[in-house]
């Protein structure tokens, strides 16, 4: 395997979510102090064929990158980015009404994780994001989605706006979370059936020529002194309302 | 003043609302670099007469704990904790239905200070917290919350049981979030009225006895392989419900 397209898996949760997928595992490495506790995981491991290299503490710490290892890394494949046709395909094996979620510009790993974690959780059929001003797949993205990544098609494109005209041509709603637009919860009808809801950057909001593409633009209501949720809560808020209304 | 009462609040936004908060500040240290960017925030500290300092760039990393102080700190009084008889009267005062939300073990500050975000801007009376196994109200609590730990009151209670025993009492519906619950959406009228939301700990949830304290326990469905919602993004799906059914 070539070094470069290896990547770590790091934590209890996440390794044993990555086995569980199938995602193809070059190795386990694992402390002998948490042998007793990973028992589960190893077995998976065995059970796949999966070699298991034991180390002792101080060797797993050396090696961990996110320094919350748990006493277990497992040597991956970087997670790898499926097409947009390939995303697009899901909703109808499914036999499901297409919901897709759209990040343009979410920068920070922490809220990337969680969303795709809600996402995932929801029935999202799958995640489109930017391949500029984006977090990738990277390990503390997987950690952050409690290895929800595993099982969440992510597809990543040169061009939102376009991708976004593609999803129209297929009868899909793109539903934007915008602070200007209408409360959520005045227009129910808008995030019922084929939607895509897009979700904008922490700081700056959807692009422009994002936005000219949303069909309807929702906001949700704010009661307080601060004027916005962080991005993951709000997405989170935005996704759970479109499942309520399936 | 005392330097143990003291705390660093970092950032442009943080140092912003805790001014626009009125929140007692110490002194401002900005760099020379950050000057013109902050100079709005620089303009409220004057007329509220709050000593400006000038450093350099490299003065301000030295003196910065969050490593993200945007060339700007300020040096202000510890966040105080609220006694649960202060919050209790709130809503009244407001002429509104209590909306509480109740932390059982929250111990991240990224969560923690993501839901004092969510529930601030969503209009929650204040925020009940245990007084063990919780994260402290911390600058990087501060700094998640975008500055909404300024408006939100917070409550630090010995025995959460004891807490929700007073607002039964007072007449109050305690909804607790839990896997083992029936879902959200099944029991609109449960979240309607006067609630207090418990929200449980990232890994083990809500502690038994608090558990018991419930008068519903209530899910999110799930719809994909991952079991859970990480604490921020389902207590932000939540207390929006909530506000939803009022």
């Amino acid at each position: 395997m070539d070094e470069q397209n290896l990547m770590h898996i790091e934590g209890r949760n996440p390794v044993w979510e990555a086995l569980r997928a199938g995602r193809p595992i070059h190795k386990i490495i694992v402390s002998k102090s948490a042998r007793g506790a990973v028992k589960e995981i190893l077995n998976l491991a065995r059970a796949n064929n999966i070699p298991i290299q034991e180390v002792d503490g101080a060797r797993i710490q050396a090696l961990s990158e996110s320094h919350a290892s748990q006493g277990i890394i497992a040597i991956a494949a970087v997670k790898e980015y499926v097409e947009l046709d390939d995303i697009l395909g899901i909703p109808e094996k499914r036999n499901e009404d297409p919901f897709f979620v759209v990040l343009d510009g979410i920068q920070d790993p922490q809220n990337l994780g969680t969303i795709i974690r809600t996402a995932e959780a929801a029935g999202v059929h799958g995640l489109i994001v930017g391949k500029h001003r984006s977090a990738g797949l990277t390990d503390a993205v997987g950690k952050a989605s409690a290895g929800a990544v595993e099982y969440l098609p992510v597809a990543r494109v040169t061009n939102i706006p376009q991708a976004l005209d593609i999803l129209k041509q297929k009868g899909i709603w793109i539903v934007g979370a915008d602070a200007e637009g209408d409360s959520l919860y005045l227009h129910p009808k808008s995030v019922q059936g084929a939607v895509a809801l897009v979700i904008g950057s922490e700081g700056a909001g959807m692009g422009r020529l994002v936005k000219e593409k949303c069909d309807f633009l929702l906001s949700l209501p704010m009661r307080g002194n601060v004027q916005s949720l962080n991005a993951s809560a709000a997405a989170a808020v935005f996704i759970y309302e479109i499942l309520r209304q399936r």
